[in-house]
């Protein structure tokens, strides 16, 4: 179990895929982001508009699945709905989804030109909460993957009968833990959503007995297939830290080589862990501002500056050179570096790590040969229940989602039940190896783009995108066009799709 | 709405179908029943034994849906197992699983010979309660088709870890709402079950605009195919109750005509649509012991009752002889009927009320046409919500079953997505009305008795059985082996099956 990823969250952003459909994009989700003070939702159910999207409030059921008196509080769930493009009911024009997820997107969002903000509250007013509603289980404990799925079909549902659209087709969009989501809804709400695009969703890695090293092979192969150097300067780096570590001269020279501010040298490696994992998930060919600014293709550039010759012998000048890639890209650190700044800080994770310690436990680790990282035992269940139990006062159920959603069979499910889901994963992701990567029935496709990242098949296109990347993009928005004729045709609408 | 099927239980009876395929069955539940005294869980997991069927319990997780610290609560779940013809894990022998449903089935087990008790307690000991807990939302709260599911899912994959029985295929087998939940298990869990036997299940009644008519008028069509005479008295029968009712001699000749304690003539109504409800339900060509013991044919046996010429013109001795068969074919009744006692009164029908008030409303009523019975409105969702709130202080949520499982629509939602389902339904059955009468596709079966009434099919089998009834579970076992077959082919396991 490598400390870093307990914390470490699924990251997420998306653009709406071709508007030229004529279709009606609608972005929920069912989260407790501190992020979001300004955007909370007013208790009159207030309505406003910015930039295209209409934001609304849905009177959301607490609990749908028992009948306790706790269970009918309602609470307001903001979504945006954006309805410019849409054909319109009399048309049965299709709705397109995106299930939301762990990250309050619009801090990135406003960076790539795209707007929607997918951070409703989910508690009503009258549970009194305030921030730091995730620590505490009385509260957080409506936040689950089956609550999510049950307020996306009650409110599509509902949506649709206001608007007289129950002819519109549905599909559904996420990624990453979003992708997730996606996924499973077309799996136990197939007459609500005709279709899901599960982008970089590691539905396997949702089994606790899942390799714990496949996730960070795959960072330690993108890296290693980047330049074979830059590996093993990694790979040896760890050692070295430590030995650093161990001593005062050692602390001393390594805080002067990585530019740390002092003693930042003990909580190194974590921070260098965290940017390494991170920059492997984001490793776009266009320069991006999601978790960090970035440049394009940042392994490359980490790598570059590790393999500058001027470093020399020197590992922590090396390390910095990589570091400040992902950390001060833009200059804006400092004189140092604070190793206590976490490489995710920008989205709020507490809420993952609740969800980590409630159902979705996805494993990684570090195994001696191969990876770049220093090793660690990977999945320890009783240790996860422990750190659970002291954060927040929680056990684990481990094995719940494998027995809701499946996990290994799922794909022998899939393939005799499922129909009308696209696998995107990218081989630079790490989350890639808990991923559907081949094709399990005509209807779904598994779409592996060797040279892509953490669904980058949803981030709005650029001018600058490489040719795969279009291809790919192109590729999925034809199948949803399949799905969607196939439907008009099932249900003889006609339709100029 | 009529009043008296708000308490009208869905009733079920089952058999366990073709042990000669060496399967081990298992029948388990989650539902309070206040019937089971002497069977109630001892609190340290005691296991007995009686009559081939062990009784165990499994450790269930109160609410697998949220993480509220209440969910952990566990309770000992009971159900009953079966291992004597089981063909053995290493076998990878099939596991059948009865859904448990809504009646203390061990009452009418005891008469037909067969032997399960399928009645577990979900109450935790650490939840105080004793009887009347359907009475209380904050205990009953738990009782959810969602839950019972869930439960369902987490016990089969458990125990088939436990007993190493990974590959063994389970199928599941319910009749009624046991048959609904059949149905929905393996439309949610596919993994789980690779088939079900729903028997019986009217699944696309939970939509509150299904015609509330079609219940009454298939129990009409069976009195009045029996005898149009036996029709038409029934028919006029209610108003001539009403005229009686309105004067004191009036009254004293109903109870003495139709040999009613005396007062009973005010309740007699409910009294006499329940027997004629239920005995439509069980119209068995077999002699049976389930609500009430009643001959082979019951609902021609109460014809010939309405139709014998010795009662004259006298339509309340008439009405006596019909209910004779139903309150009193074994003479135990005494000198003079009850009126107060219901028509369902073996069964605890306290919990399922509970459940109609929460999730499951089945529109029924009468209209004027056709139907035998008095006219009344039909569905009327207000005076539901009404009703239930003066009861359990809890309002129905009316659309979170058709949205959580589909209804009309599941149809189409099932062609895409499921297989290896049998429907059955017999058409005496008032229930068969919100079944599933036409196959949906190859493996979606639909199998249509028009001489069948509620489950027959799941009924011990007896030597008396006509023809089409032997028939009928014969092309169920067959298709069950076929999916069992089909499953072992698909996995490379080698059978005698």
């Amino acid at each position: 179990m490598k400390s870093s990823s307990f914390l470490l969250p699924l990251l997420s952003l998306l653009s709406l895929l071709c508007p030229s459909l004529g279709t009606k994009p609608i972005f929920l989700r069912r989260f407790p982001s501190q992020a979001h003070g300004s955007l909370r939702p007013s208790a009159d159910g207030h309505v406003s508009s910015s930039r295209g999207w209409e934001t609304k409030y849905y009177t959301q059921t607490l609990d749908h699945f028992n009948y306790h008196p706790i269970s009918y509080v309602t609470f307001q769930q903001k979504y945006l709905i954006n309805a410019e493009h849409w054909g319109g009911a009399a048309a049965s024009a299709p709705i397109f989804v995106y299930t939301g997820n762990e990250g309050p997107i619009e801090i990135f969002a406003k960076n790539t030109g795209l707007m929607f903000d997918i951070a409703p509250k989910y508690y009503g007013t009258s549970i009194p909460f305030g921030s730091g509603a995730e620590e505490n289980a009385t509260t957080a404990g409506y936040l689950s993957t089956s609550l999510v799925l049950a307020d996306f079909a009650t409110l599509i549902v509902d949506l649709k009968r206001n608007l007289t659209a129950q002819k519109s087709p549905v599909v559904v969009f996420g990624g990453s833990y979003g992708g997730m989501l996606a996924a499973w809804f077309r799996l136990k709400y197939p007459e609500v959503a005709i279709g899901a695009l599960a982008s970089s969703a590691p539905i396997l890695q949702i089994d606790p007995n899942f390799n714990p090293f496949v996730f960070t092979s795959i960072i330690t192969n993108n890296f290693k297939s980047t330049s074979e150097n830059c590996y093993r300067v990694i790979k040896n780096s760890w050692d070295e830290i430590d030995r650093a570590v161990a001593s005062n001269t050692g602390k001393e020279k390594m805080e002067k080589s990585l530019k740390l501010c002092t003693g930042g040298a003990e909580s190194a490696k974590d921070w260098i862990d965290g940017a390494l994992t991170l920059v492997s998930m984001t490793d776009y060919p266009t320069p991006s501002n999601f978790l960090q600014p970035l440049p394009a293709y940042p392994v490359k550039q980490m790598c570059n500056a590790i393999d500058n010759p001027t470093t020399g012998n020197d590992t922590f000048a090396k390390l910095y050179g990589a570091m400040n890639i992902y950390y001060n890209y833009t200059g804006a650190a400092g004189e140092c570096f604070n190793t206590s700044v976490s490489a995710t800080e920008r989205i709020d994770s507490d809420a993952w790590s609740w969800q980590t310690c409630t159902e979705i436990f996805l494993p990684t680790g570090a195994n001696n040969n191969e990876s770049m990282f220093q090793p660690s035992t990977g999945t320890n269940l009783e240790w996860m229940t422990e750190l659970c139990y002291y954060y927040y006062y929680v056990k684990p159920r481990f094995f719940w989602l494998t027995t809701e959603f499946g996990a290994s069979s799922i794909k022998t499910a899939l393939k005799k039940f499922g129909s009308n889901i696209i696998f995107y994963n990218g081989l630079k992701d790490p989350w890639s190896g808990g991923g559907v990567l081949k094709s399990i029935s005509k209807t779904l496709v598994a779409i592996v783009a060797p040279k892509g990242a953490h669904h980058v098949d949803l981030r709005a296109s650029t001018r600058d995108d490489p040719k795969w990347l279009q291809d790919l993009r192109t590729s999925e928005v034809q199948i949803i066009k399949k799905w969607i004729r196939q439907y008009y045709r099932d249900n003889s609408i006609s339709s100029s799709i």
